[in-house]
């Protein structure tokens, strides 16, 4: 969420706010992937990144949808979190010179990406479903379900291979 | 995770300084809550945040167990992720005036700070078993877990009674 929160009155404001937190989110995520892409080492977890950087444009053209279908402007406001979780990502990807340590904290971000917007779509489904939006939350859930399908591979690439390399 | 990276080199390293992020985190946290106290109106929420107050002291202690266990000196990094998390969270609780409406924001800010901690949590626990330490992994499951039942409390809560009101 961000700077507009002064707007917030009612339920649906809230939506349509948090709504436009994760669109702005989705689109930081697009720009954070390439460096992350760029500096994965194992070759799984590189083309798991490249996978899910196709899916975040697609999960945007849904947010799209999503706002069409509500009658609102689409438009992001800018999002603490997001820019938080992204600048520690940021941060390691430039700091750890070994490639396996590397992996294992990429991993670790990337995850950290993926519980944002785990956590900010269920609240967005839920209150979807709440305003009687079903045309809504089954977009979101679209989106919902690929980020938990991309966090779950992070955790089994994590176990199977690359903390035991770093170790 | 924050100012400190440069001295990641090794595994441990890394272990070590997502320890001192998620402590520094609990922290937070534990500063940012008796404001969200405070603002929510519906008893039920306002009780799970003092439960979770007092949850959160006990986490501190666990981890302070943890840097004992590891014999690694009892310290937070600053980590940019959880700031922005609880910034979101401050502003969304000081601007929203429909108290329905505020209950419905501050329970997804709770359920965003649960998902950080249940990610970073995830990620040490597999670390520390994959270093051997299962001691430690033993104590943040247990924070694990009280996350988690944090975050299944929330969402009860919210679809339950709380966004019906909003709506």
């Amino acid at each position: 969420m961000g700077l507009f929160t002064r707007d917030i009155k009612t339920f649906d404001d809230l939506f349509v706010h948090t709504l436009r937190d994760i669109y702005y989110a989705e689109n930081q995520i697009l720009k954070a992937l390439p460096t992350m892409i760029d500096k994965a080492t194992d070759p799984t977890l590189k083309q798991g990144f490249e996978k899910h950087f196709k899916e975040t444009r697609n999960q945007v053209q849904r947010l799209e949808k999503v706002f069409e279908l509500h009658g609102v402007d689409v438009k992001g406001v800018t999002c603490p979190a997001i820019d938080g979780i992204i600048e520690e990502a940021d941060e390691v990807a430039g700091e750890v010179a070994d490639k396996n340590v590397l992996d294992a904290a990429l991993i670790a971000a990337g995850q950290a990406v993926e519980h944002y917007e785990i956590t900010r779509y269920g609240t967005l489904i839920a209150w979807a479903e709440q305003m009687g939006r079903k045309d809504c939350a089954s977009l979101l859930r679209q989106n919902l379900e690929e980020e938990k399908a991309t966090d779950a591979k992070l955790t089994a690439l994590a176990e199977s291979r690359l903390n035991r390399k770093a170790a």
